[in-house]
């Protein structure tokens, strides 16, 4: 028996086109393993323009015209087929079960995510989202509102991309309680670790991420520790029980690291990670993220480049670490895969 | 809304224990967070007695009367008491959800956990287990059993303890396909080789491990890697769809690893490990137990002591390691615990 699962997608870039491409490729596998069929009915973006159609979008011919023409206008018209519906005119109108809230997203404020991931839930349907903007900003009160409507609201693709650092908490570790976190959770920071361990200067590891795509060019975000912080405190607020807000996070980038310093700690048998860190204290859960000299037999000290890791100590297993991508389109992508098939199985 | 999931446990020796114990600690935290409450109705122990209660025996006297006399014929008398019935009775008999086989199981045939299993599945009972026998063994035939009745059948204490390493190929990373699984399963020859890189023996550290409790008086089946070996098909069967028996296995054990060779991988930049390995290879599933020269960079080489990890290969995320305990009383009792809570939502 297979059930049709119907989403929209607001925003159709990288994460997007990665989602699409998966359920082209593996469409007919995942519904012989798991019974569902995910069924593309909506796409609203911004910039590349906006389709519905209650009976489902052809995945495959909205990747062709995107990569074509960069729009969604050329997608082949045909009976059913709506045009310009915007993004809040999608999650309400659309038939789709789930929203898949994946447009630029303001840090700052959340938006236009929050109002989309609302709307959805006001609408009675689920939303899975990648960007960490609305859920850093606002857990409590989505997750609220989610349970007031009886629909669900999930965002693995916020911390390490695709590995499923949430779901490995909130399921695979159902039952055990955390009682500290601690993780590399910006891959752009740990590959110019990596970088100066060989000895190459932070100014110049920093280029040669920047080169790679690996980091912006503002690269403030990344080195200032302010993307790690958002992560650690959706872990904080998610698997907990905290009410952090970024700006409370215990913050130190990597930017005045040297070579000296990578040098001294080598000396003690130790390497810098930058770790992000939860725990309790007082009654209260807080955060951290600060460059950490930790000993080359800690787990975390072998993760090199632009890998991600997070350590979970809890009561009944002591420390369980879970290594992985951070990011990268495939992986995104399979991130909003991995939330819609536990939402078909719930 | 708290649903209660009955349980019937066939053995009550280290890991039953470990569990009784967590359902006494955290029972009352159990029922809140995931709406059950595990309830032990049947304890059959071929050493310690048999007792049955349909209303629910009490895990705490279970407890204090096991660790102050070694049996269970001094748990207090009271009306709905059965004692005396064995395993197959209290498999049949009993009104249990769910059998958890614990016993003491012969690794060359699998007994008597088999014939509990399958009991179980003709009773419509879903049955949990810890030992790795009967699933190295036997899972095509019970997991085709367990589905023809509709009754659930988990293992997750077989590989790894209670570290979800099933779980998260079957749930966190559904929709992942796995084509490699890589791991250090088995803890006593971690331990062995973490030792030899400190330039001790291959005897004197097997010596060590025998008077930690790591080692047994007899190590064959550690240190000739017949131990991952089984754990090394569990996870070819049930995550890779393989059909492997054991004796398949391409196995060498560490006994023969001298200090040179120790010596010679690290001035490499390497260090030896015990990885167990299964791929595909001309349409069927393989498997090896092999010492290997790891690179330091390498996920599996930071892991040190008795500690396992397991590295999947994905289509679609890359590599993915999980690290974590491998024994113990608590893990291993927190195995059966993961697994009550995974049927218990389904």
């Amino acid at each position: 028996m297979t059930i049709t699962h119907r989403i929209a997608l607001i925003g159709f870039g990288t994460v997007g086109q990665g989602l699409a491409e998966i359920l082209v490729d593996k469409g007919d596998s995942l519904e012989q393993q798991h019974g569902v069929r995910f069924q593309i009915v909506a796409v609203s973006d911004l910039l590349k323009g906006s389709l519905y159609q209650a009976t489902g979008l052809d995945a495959a011919a909205l990747l062709e015209v995107v990569r074509r023409t960069g729009k969604l206008e050329e997608y082949p018209v045909n009976r059913g087929l709506f045009t310009g519906l915007d993004s809040l005119e999608t999650i309400r109108r659309s038939n789709a079960d789930t929203v898949v809230e994946i447009s630029w997203t303001d840090v700052q404020t959340g938006q236009p995510a929050i109002d989309h991931v609302k709307a959805a839930f006001e609408n009675g349907k689920n939303a899975v989202l990648t960007n960490k903007g609305p859920v850093a900003l606002a857990y409590q009160e989505l997750a609220g509102l989610a349970a007031a409507q009886g629909v669900q609201f999930r965002f693995e693709g916020t911390v390490m991309s695709g590995t499923p650092a949430i779901r490995l908490a909130q399921r695979a570790l159902a039952g055990c309680t955390i009682s500290q976190i601690q993780g590399i959770l910006n891959g752009t920071t740990n590959y110019i670790l990596t970088q100066m361990e060989t000895g190459q200067s932070y100014a110049s590891a920093l280029a040669e991420a920047q080169r790679l795509g690996y980091a912006e060019a503002d690269p403030t975000a990344d080195v200032e520790g302010w993307d790690a912080a958002g992560k650690a405190v959706i872990l904080a607020n998610v698997l907990m029980g905290g009410d952090l807000q970024v700006a409370a996070v215990d913050r130190t980038g990597i930017s005045k690291l040297t070579l000296a310093d990578v040098d001294a700690a080598r000396a003690a048998g130790e390497r810098w990670k930058l770790i992000a860190k939860v725990w309790h204290s007082d009654g209260t859960t807080k955060a951290s993220v600060t460059p950490t000299r930790v000993p080359l037999s800690h787990p975390l000290a072998g993760v090199g480049g632009a890998v991600n890791a997070v350590t979970y100590t809890t009561d009944l297993l002591g420390d369980v670490t879970l290594v992985g991508p951070g990011a990268g389109r495939m992986e995104t992508g399979y991130a909003v895969l991995g939330d819609l098939l536990e939402i078909a199985r719930e």
